[in-house]
Parts: structure tokens; sequence; C-alpha cells
């Protein structure tokens, strides 16, 4: 009998609220999660030790994003400060399926997206592989499909 | 034998592509799209005879965005033109379903989104119904669920 | 005896107030100005036949703002439609002078800027000429600088 | 005789610039060092023991900008991780100059700015004194004006 293994705690991001994210309503504007959700992938990236300017340059990949489902629970507000999350769902050849939160201090969950990330080359926006050194990185980390 | 009623053209607000829109990789940052859905549905509720400042300050009642799902499909680029679609797919005691698009000048879908726009009061974000004159004003202009 | 020749009217240009302009506050956040200042100027030089994409493409030249002095006066709010306004101040080798102002409707000025804008290389940053076609437009536009 | 006081290093700020802050042109889009300059004056003041959204509801106090100079001097690009400074110029009734720096880590000037920034009301946007409590810690860090 097999222990199963213990389930990995999501990678996690401190975002800082600020006057420039907030609009009149006196919450953070709806758009501006998606800036707190590409600022954790590329954080996320970048403590796997993929850093996207130097990869875009060496191997002419870039990564889009292909679809979000966004669900908005509760409001930030100035001040704030938010952990955001990156999980990976799934690993496919040109894509990754993603989970991430937007949570408060307190815990409470604010903003919940899954998001696919393509991989297109930088020049036609064409899809394509991964590129390998990123492909292993993720596999090591996810060893299958979760 | 009754004629099925002639599908109505969805509200369309057209919207510059500026150097603020775009990103280091030549194109309209993903986030922005909710930015250009949000004015289409502005420009959509003041042709409705709806200004939100207004109405806010008359009624208390805001509109937040509950959920979206977006999809991705080309890129738009400086000084593109876009036209952003508003087409209204339900409307519910508190909440509106509507689709929305960003097309280009010559006709591709970059991108679309499903909303689901919920009323709120301003204070305390909470679920309100619609304020009489909106409803109204909604179901005028749709007559039956679409 | 000469008629000194009538002054121009600065090039104007409509931008409307959107929730993502405005802060917590409940006015437009300052660093949004920057964005309608160059809207303004991008539609000032697409009405004097010179757009921007197609002019990097073709000469290699960008246009950068090397410096600019702003002051604000009184705050625009949502649903607001500003004027915003270009004047050229002087004409020089490799920069251009240009004072802008954020009107609102009633003539109110809420904001304005000194912007000097340089012409660069889009490649290493480095100053250089106007492109001959701008500066001729420039120059039919302004015989003298003003 | 005494000996001046030495000169207090100025408060800084870490900024990491992502996606969302950069432009077709590659860089850091112009305006968005005012808002990594307002970061940096939030960061400063929280490290004064000040929060603006809770002094806001305390004294009605909020702080606007009332004038910038800014100057540009070297690009910033996606992955720099960028100091912003702030350092405080002189004290008056409602008032405060500030200068800020933008500096990359290899030390390089990227953006500098000079900023008034004043004390408001928040309903009415009219001039007022600083809070006490904020005026006090101002002139604790600051006993002169420098």
């Amino acid at each position: 009998m097999t222990a199963s293994p213990a389930p990995t705690a999501p990678f996690a991001w401190p975002v800082r609220v600020y006057w420039e994210d907030t609009d009149a309503g006196g919450v953070v504007f709806y758009a501006n999660y998606l800036k707190y959700f590409e600022r954790a992938r590329t954080e996320w990236l970048r403590a796997l030790g993929v850093g996207q300017q130097a990869l875009a340059e060496r191997t002419g990949a870039i990564f889009v994003v292909a679809d979000v489902q966004l669900r908005y629970l509760l409001p930030a507000r100035l001040d704030d400060v938010l952990s955001i999350t990156v999980q990976v769902r799934d690993i496919q050849r040109a894509a990754l399926l993603l989970s991430q939160q937007a949570l408060r201090a307190d815990g409470s969950l604010l903003c919940e997206a899954q998001v696919r990330v393509a991989c297109v080359d930088r020049e036609r926006f064409r899809p394509r592989r991964f590129p390998e050194e990123l492909a292993k990185r993720l596999l090591e980390d996810h060893p299958a499909p979760v």
C-alpha cells in the first residue's frame, strides 16, 4: 500500500492594491485581476528558472492567453494585500491549463480564474511546442497531469 | 404561419488601439479587452438612456461583473480600429447575460466574451434588483429573453 | 501694412471618461492624463497624414516623450467628455515642443502639459531627425516657430 | 560650530516591470512611471506609519498631485527591477515637494520627477492642512526643510 503523494501547495505571489488599481466604485477594477494573474504566472515561470524576455530572444517563443474563465466573488480595496496563486491543471503539447486565485489576507477568495496559456512564435503568433527547457521543468514539477 | 422576428443587429462601439493598449509583444495586452468591453457596455447603457453616474446617485445601484468567459482568437495591433459589440442573451431579476465581441475592420473576430453583469448597491456590493427605469428600458428593447 | 496671421485653433480630440480611468478617489487617476495626451498627439499626427505604425515600418523612426511638465487644476469624473488639445510651440531638428490641455465640456481647464517629443530610431532609442515627410507636413502647418 | 547633519538616503521601493507596463515599442509606457512613483509615495507614507485608506476615513484628507515635472532618460524593459525613490524637498502647510527617481539595478537613472503633492478634503478636493499626525511624522523625519 502506497501513500498518495501529498498535494502540492500552489505557487503564491503577493500583490498590493494601489490607487492605480482601483476605480470610482472604490474597489479594484475588474480588468486588473488579469494583470495580477499575469504577474503571478510570470513569477511562477521565473521561480521555475524561466525568464520570458530571455526565452523569447533565445527561442522565439512567447506565451499568450488563449482563453480565461473569471469569477468575481468579493471586491478588493485600496491597501489590501492579495495572494495570487498559480496551479497547473494540465500540461499539453502547446498549452497549459492553470487555476489561479486572488485571496485576501484573511483567506477570503475574491476572484478565481481558469486560464489556458498557449505557446506561440513571437513573429506570427502561430502555435508551437513549449521550448524543451520549459517542458522539462514543468514535467519535473508536475510528473503527471494533475 | 408567422414570420420569425428579424434578428436585431448588436449594439457596436468603435475603439481605436493606442500605445497605452499594447504590450512588448506588439499587440493589445489581454486585460485591455475587458476595458474595451466595459466601454461598449457603458455606451450601450447610455444609448438606452442610462448614465451610470446619475443612476448611482439617484438609486444607489451600480453594475458589477460577476463572471466572464473570454476567448482570444487573433491579436489587435497599434492603430487598429475595433468594433466592440454588446448583445443581450438573458435578462434576470438582478443580472444580465451579455455576449460581446471585438472585431477588426475586416470583420475578423479577435476576442469574444460572455459576461454576467449583476446589479448591486454601491455601499455594500449586495445584489439588488435592477432599477425600475433600466428594467423597463431593457424589456422594451428585448421583449423576451433572447 | 500686412495683417498678422489669424491664430490657429489648436487641434482637439474628444475623450470620454470610463470606469477604467477613475480611481477610488472618484476622479480620473493622475497618470491617465498622459494616456489622454498621447491619444490626442496620435490623432493629431494622423490628421497630418502620419500613421505611426506605418512610419516606424518605413523609416524606423518612433516618437518618445523626453520630458513633460504637468499641472493638475480640477478633477475629471466618470462620464465626463474631455477635449484634449495639441498645439505646436516649437519645431526643432529632432524634437517638438507641444502644449496640451484637458478641458471639460463647460470649458474648465482640468490639466495642462508642456511636452517635448523626440524622434528616435526604434532599435536603440537614439535621437534622429524627423522623417522628411513629417518635417515637411509640420512646417506647412507651422511655417515659423510659434 | 556644529556639524551639518549627514544627508539621509532617500526612501526606495523596488518595482518589477511586467507585460502590463510595456508598450509596442518594447519598453515601459511613459504614463506608467507615474504609477511607479505613486506606489513608492504610498509605501513611503506607509513606512511613516500612514495608511491612506485609514487616514481618509479618520480625517477626510486625501493627497493629490498638484504638479509634476518628468524627465525620461533611458527606457526600462520587461523583467527589469527598478528602484523608485522618494526624497522630501520641502514641507509646506498644505503641500509637499518631493524628488523621485526610477533607477535600474545597474544604477542607471531612467526617469526622474519633481512632484508637488497637496492635501485636500476628499469630498470637494479643497486644499487643507496636512493631518496633525502626518505633519508631526514628516517633521520628525525632516526637521528642517531640505
